[in-house]
């Protein structure tokens, strides 16, 4: 059955999953806060910044207004970056008057009180105009989705209705959709994998190999799955799409943001100059604040954030921090993943 | 404490490891089958074909007679091609007088008899010569190794004692050793890597992207892992060094011999062409065989391994694999990995 869908948040992302919406058969209202970058979409059906190249068919239009955006609405997917999220529910909460299933596509932990996205969605939305929250998230650069190249992503929501009916809304033959009810997991792996992504990025600019690469994907996935199990997660969401496959994607691709300012920071860059010379937020940053102010808190082992947190915030040399880390206590394997798994010790 | 190792194979990981050892102090006997390539290394120190441009130094001797290399020594390094395992183990037996611990580095499953290689080792070596078996496992290229570059290995044993004597061998700061118990799940994971090794090219080789690469790693571990439990590994295992860490390594490496060979199928030669023109062992197409009849045997649900059969046996179009895999029914995430853990239906 056809939908009508607003989409809030006209960057690569949002402007993709229009896409998979609008292939589906359904109706599109894209917002962006850009009236200019609005009105070329609708003008020319294409997001010129954002997805160059890419036709968006007419079942896609875009407006500046949100009230417009929010009219007779089936679902809301909420595409605007973490740090405006909470800014963004405050305003359409003020527009809307039947309650709707909103899904958000955002990644990060809000600094200072550590919420993770779906949390401040639920205080800035009342209830009564939220059926129920759902997060959409895994291994899904925009461009490949935009291209139709085979992608797969996991709708999670402790509402497991919901997150049905999400994945029959986005699921076709190129964006295959797996439903899970561990929301903490799925938000906790989505955004801490951009520590690991930094780390990464030392380990490449200080020229290690792909050994120590794979060694700190598989032992930062460890420490990650030991943060998210404090705090409540499925230690198995950890090995799927959105914990591991997202992992790998972000760690290995030289698109990913965190890992060319790992880079430059291996190559003996400092932090001022590295975020001077992007221009623009590198997530993994504040998050590896978050991750280290939170793993304190709960007391949860994090050696590879506490590792990462001192190159960035301590001055602390990054081959020191590397060869540090590799000199620890012989260890057993399994010890820290039972640990997990058994919900123990931390 | 110095220790006499016989290092058996002078291939790139044999000599590699050789060299983790002399770097530890002890004095290392590397048997090679060449008589010309066992001279070069005593009169040049150097390995050429294996190993070019990487010094030996003097506490490596090697050797051309098995009978020499076996001459008083404390730990035997099994690190010879699978293939030739059981013939060199039925060998070695006639010159040995103690028992000592045997360490394998090799991979893969043996066709037919669907033995692991320690199975293997403990056919063909009498109990009276064998104190252990422990496997040497994880993600290794030999290259990064022989440049001190940071790596992570795994030793297994059911015996954790000589694990544990093994860990003490080779542990210094650049190749850091864990220790575990899972035989089964070490040796699983490092053989079945190779199957997802060859998908992940075949997509790649389709212009697919990342996205479509990270699903199948993903996907892909929680099989082999499917499988491994139903063997008796610990599921766990498959979220460490042996598993994860060298599945990501073998698939987004394109020195991989089998990801190189998927990435011919995929741009649509035929099986035979990739082979010849190859001129070696691809060893996770025999892996693929011997997995499929396994998980029948097993009764265990394996769609990428399945997938793969038909290309690689049965003419199947890559393209159509990936479709019909795209395509299945909407699952939720947690439902076969929660039956791993839970070892039940498979």
């Amino acid at each position: 059955m056809v939908k009508k869908v607003a989409v809030l948040g006209a960057g690569s992302w949002g402007t993709a999953l229009a896409l998979v919406l609008a292939d589906n058969g359904h109706k599109v209202i894209l917002w962006g806060h850009k009236q200019e970058q609005v009105d070329a979409i609708n003008k020319t059906h294409q997001n010129e910044k954002y997805l160059p190249g890419v036709h968006l068919p007419v079942n896609i239009t875009a407006t500046a207004e949100l009230q417009t955006a929010l009219e007779e609405i089936d679902f809301v997917v909420l595409a605007v970056p973490t740090k405006a999220m909470r800014d963004v529910c405050g305003q359409l909460s003020k527009f809307m008057t039947t309650p709707t299933i909103f899904v958000h596509v955002s990644k990060g932990i809000e600094p200072d009180t550590h919420l993770r996205v779906s949390e401040v969605i639920e205080e800035e939305i009342p209830q009564s105009l939220r059926k129920a929250v759902v997060v959409l998230s895994g291994p899904s650069h925009a461009e490949e989705v935009s291209l139709r190249q085979p992608t797969t992503v996991t709708a999670a929501s402790t509402n497991m209705e919901a997150a049905e009916r999400v994945q029959d809304l986005f699921i076709n033959n190129n964006f295959r959709v797996y439903t899970n009810s561990d929301v903490v997991g799925v938000e906790i792996g989505g955004s801490l994998k951009n520590i690991i992504a930094l780390a990464a990025g030392i380990t490449d600019g200080l020229g290690y190999g792909d050994n120590a690469k794979a060694a700190l994907i598989t032992r930062g996935l460890a420490e990650i799955a030991r943060l998210g199990s404090s705090l409540g997660a499925n230690p198995l969401t950890f090995l799927g799409l959105t914990g591991m496959g997202d992992l790998i994607v972000t760690c290995t691709s030289v698109h990913s943001r965190n890992w060319r300012a790992g880079n430059m920071l291996g190559k003996g860059k400092r932090l001022e100059e590295v975020l001077e010379s992007m221009g623009m937020v590198v997530e993994g940053v504040r998050t590896t604040k978050a991750a280290y102010q939170l793993s304190n808190k709960l007391n949860v082992k994090m050696p590879l954030t506490d590792a990462l947190y001192g190159v960035l915030f301590h001055d602390v040399d990054p081959k020191v921090a590397v060869d540090e880390l590799m000199s620890r206590g012989k260890t057993a394997e399994l010890d820290d993943l039972s640990q997990i798994l058994a919900g123990g010790e931390k």
